[in-house]
């Protein structure tokens, strides 16, 4: 697959070189899904260019021409690039003194290959758009012409990655939270810095009420801490020396220092050191729903996905070394429960390793990561080493969520970390009297509640489970003279504790029908002159099915057992 | 009252300066409940002295002597205290040509009274303690001596002082906040940055959850809005203008300044801003447990009372001008049913007028002003105006809850605001088809989280009602073999809502109940041999009283109905 991706970048510079004889060409590699090539063409191409270029490739490829390598020294391929001053620059940058050419038809390129034997192995293929891109990445060098491009061992694959690439943009959650009014990103505010509507902020709140009630039935204790912090303190936990690229810049409070927090922690240890512990009293757990601010360059900002100020769903267990490994194969078993909760029944598990740069031992770290392979191993669950991505402080489990189109991502970590009770000599009272550090675990179930907003968002196209959903019922009278019926029904059923309204405009029935379905709001429920007359409603699911229970204690009953289901 | 501690103040003087004939001589005034003078005396006084003083205090009490008022020119007074350089450098500043001096016994003042007739009058006095005062509160001034003394018009008020002093200090939030575990500040962290331990962050939960349960029934929408923001934005709003004084200093990202917020209005007028509104969308209220900071001076800060970071239980409510009426009264509504169910039943309503400094016209103020007064009135509430202590952007009514102690705390506030939706461009379209400015209420109903729990920590004096209660049931086995029943009746308990913890240290009965009754919980369930075999359990109040109810379920019932009554 790579391979012909690799060969069909070939064919469209060949395709370019036919059109525009003059063209300087950068590079071409292959891409998830597909290929790209940088031109500097003498105009500009528009999206009209493209089948153009698709026919001329195709042409290329009913020739069926082979691709033939060939070596040869340096000053003969200066030579045979004379007029293309980007392959010049590659050259004089190979430290070989030989380099490879690849040439099929009247095209060659400066190139390391594999391409397959000929033109025509190149099986389904399409062009997908034009972009602006720097030579090099660099924007002080010129701005070249990309065009990007898919390819497939079939049509049938292509269909399917077009019809994929359909459904995301349809699931995106970027466009849904326009859609659904669920938050909204400020320019004026700053990138990265989200404001959740009150769509949003419903959901949000049914998730931190499940997820508080289950940490308190776990053995987790709530706390608060502030957002800020004198700097002091993030230069003793090393967050200043190792993740200092992360952070905002400092702020001064009476010839002070304070910074936005970047972590939790600290504010948990303080608490811990607040008063003597011995063995008896651990583990303790400190959960936190804690807003953090990290700095991301905006460029890598995406949605709720990618953000500079976030809410993790944090806590940090103090316990004794001894009790490391329980603690983390019950953290593991909660986050199975969440993510069964929340409908993911599929996720990858990597265990990040020793980073460049770390804080403590080696010897330290490979206790910590012996202790998370081991519970992985004890639970049975397939994992993934991920060499040197470990926090600065400690190893750590990730967890990556699969949503219902297949994309992965970042959830729940368990990291362990010896690092920090040394640096703030958090220790306990042993059963020997002495005073002994505790091992501390950082961890999150869901991740933060943004990402994982954006996460239940695409998994769920928008159409979130009846426990989660903003509006559960909506109740629409057909005309003016049901509404005061309609608000009835409405009170009945917030006394039940469903989340209801009633669509009380002077709008066509139909109109208000298509508007609840495009709000993805589970349950219509549509009340006239037939449902006022036999006190009942008729309910509409956002699948367009009619139910065909009418009792409004009936559909109360149904709505419940969907809310205390979670489906 | 007021002159009787005047002249006690002027009859320490004396007292003084027969023990200590050197001494020189600052001022002396009144304060709440009593007096103090300041001294430069030849050596440092120390509590022992103050026994000593009173009964010099007291002979010249019993020789009730005069105080006789004099009129002089500056110049003659400064020859009476030539060796008295405070006092004359205060003749130097009296801007008249004559001083008025008081006399009684031996002792001279400069003093422009008035004093009672003669030192017999004193009737019941106490001094209290020493403390050092810069002259002038200047600390390149000299350092002097200051003694405290309180003064009422009988022992038995006298009394009454110390006794509800003593009550205030076993009331002291900031000392049941460590002794009951609730809170931490650190001043590793930063002064008035709070950590919410635990059992405070139960509290807190129990508190939020009610709120948000009760803003929702009202009609409230919740959000969530970042803690910084650009600084361009608080430029526009005018908090940089007029308020700077409050404001942390701005940090910088990516060569843009950014700010911790002081309010949370903004984030609430862009969500409101994020999509076209008419007349038929109003009111919109958005609310938000937001996490505010403030700069405050290090010697101002005071527990939970006065800190940096707070969270308001704060809202924003949309408006056209014609609804301002409405809106204020039903938050005048809300304020006094979360007072009563808080248990305060006293306080007091300010109405606060237009500042020094201000924004908008004064038209505009008067406008919103009339609006707050007439909805008083209407309400039948009195209320007090406090000329001048309106926020810069609008008039306020502010509500001070008194506490069980008769101490008055900083509560709700209501503020009408026409500026900001001004500065904004906060817009609806009326029923004419135009753009109109809508109309802005800011307001809280408990003030903030941080305040109000210090309130309630003092009025109940830490034996909070048992649905806020952090641990509502303490289950106490009486010796190692009744622990595995202790844990099962808890479970049940758990199973019903309550909050319970059991004591299975090998520790002495009498021992855990005390403790028990330290940590104010309100109900101990002891449970041993006797209990077992009944299957009950022995039931004791913090008070001390015991229950004869025995039947778990009873029990249970019983607490449940407390949690449910809020009582």
């Amino acid at each position: 697959m790579e391979r012909m991706r690799h060969s069909a970048s070939h064919i469209m510079a060949e395709a370019v070189q036919h059109l525009f004889p003059d063209a300087k060409f950068g590079i071409g590699p292959t891409i998830e899904d597909g290929f790209y090539y940088d031109f500097e063409l003498p105009r500009p191409l528009t999206p009209e260019d493209l089948p153009i270029i698709e026919n001329e490739m195709r042409k290329i490829i009913s020739q069926n021409v082979p691709f033939i390598a060939d070596e040869m020294s340096k000053d003969k391929a200066r030579e045979l690039f004379a007029a293309q001053p980007y392959k010049l620059e590659l050259i004089d940058e190979i430290p070989d003194s030989s380099v490879t050419i690849y040439k099929q038809g009247s095209f060659i390129d400066l190139c390391r290959g594999p391409h397959l034997a000929s033109t025509g192995e190149v099986k389904a293929f399409k062009l997908t758009r034009i972009a602006g891109a720097y030579w090099r990445g660099d924007e002080k060098r010129p701005m070249l012409q990309r065009i990007y491009g898919v390819a497939f061992e079939s049509q049938e694959e292509l269909d399917n990655y077009f019809s994929r690439q359909a459904e995301a943009t349809k699931r995106d959650h970027r466009k849904l939270g326009k859609e659904l009014d669920l938050f909204s990103i400020h320019e004026e505010i700053g990138p990265g810095l989200i404001c959740w509507h009150p769509r949003g902020a419903m959901i949000r709140q049914v998730i931190e009420d499940f997820w508080k009630a289950e940490h308190r039935k776990r053995g987790y204790d709530i706390v608060y801490t502030p957002h800020i912090a004198k700097l002091d303190l993030w230069k003793t936990s090393g967050h200043w020396e190792f993740y200092r690229d992360y952070l905002f810049s400092p702020m001064e409070i009476e010839g002070q220092q304070y910074m936005l927090k970047p972590m939790n922690c600290i504010g948990h240890i303080l608490i811990y050191k607040s008063k003597l512990r011995s063995y008896r009293n651990l583990p303790l757990r400190y959960a936190e729903l804690g807003t953090v601010y990290r700095y991301e360059r905006t460029g890598v900002l995406y949605g709720l996905a990618r953000v500079r100020g976030f809410t993790q769903d944090d806590a940090h267990i103090f316990c004794r070394p001894d009790q490391i490994e329980e603690e983390v194969l019950e953290v593991l078993n909660l986050i199975q429960f969440m993510m069964s909760s929340f409908g993911f029944d599929e996720y990858e598990l990597l265990l990040s390793t020793r980073p460049e740069k770390y804080a403590g031992t080696v010897s330290m770290w490979e206790e910590a990561t012996g202790s998370l392979k081991h519970v992985l191993e004890k639970l049975d669950l397939h994992y993934e080493i991920d060499p040197g991505e470990g926090v600065f402080y400690g190893p750590k489990i990730d967890i990556k969520l699969k949503d219902a189109l297949g994309h992965v991502w970042q959830g729940p970590t368990i990291q362990v970390d010896f690092n920090l009770p040394q640096r703030f000599n958090v220790c306990y009272i042993g059963e020997d009297g002495l005073e002994h550090n505790v091992a501390m675990i950082h961890r999150t179930v869901l991740g933060s509640m943004e990402r994982f907003l954006a996460c239940l968002t695409e998994h769920y196209g928008g159409a979130f489970p009846v426990w989660l959903s903003p509006v559960q019922a909506l109740i629409i009278p057909i005309a003016d003279r049901h509404v005061s019926y309609a608000h009835k029904i409405a009170s009945s059923f917030k006394n039940d504790g469903i989340r209801v309204c009633v669509d009380d405009r002077s709008e066509r029935m139909n109109l208000k029908i298509r508007e609840a379905q495009l709000e993805k709001v589970p349950y219509m429920l549509i009340v006239g002159d037939k449902e006022m007359a036999t006190s009942g409603v008729s309910v509409r699911l956002r699948s367009g099915e009619d139910l065909d229970i009418k009792a409004p204690t009936e559909v109360k009953k149904r709505i419940r057992a969907a809310i205390e289901a979670r489906s």
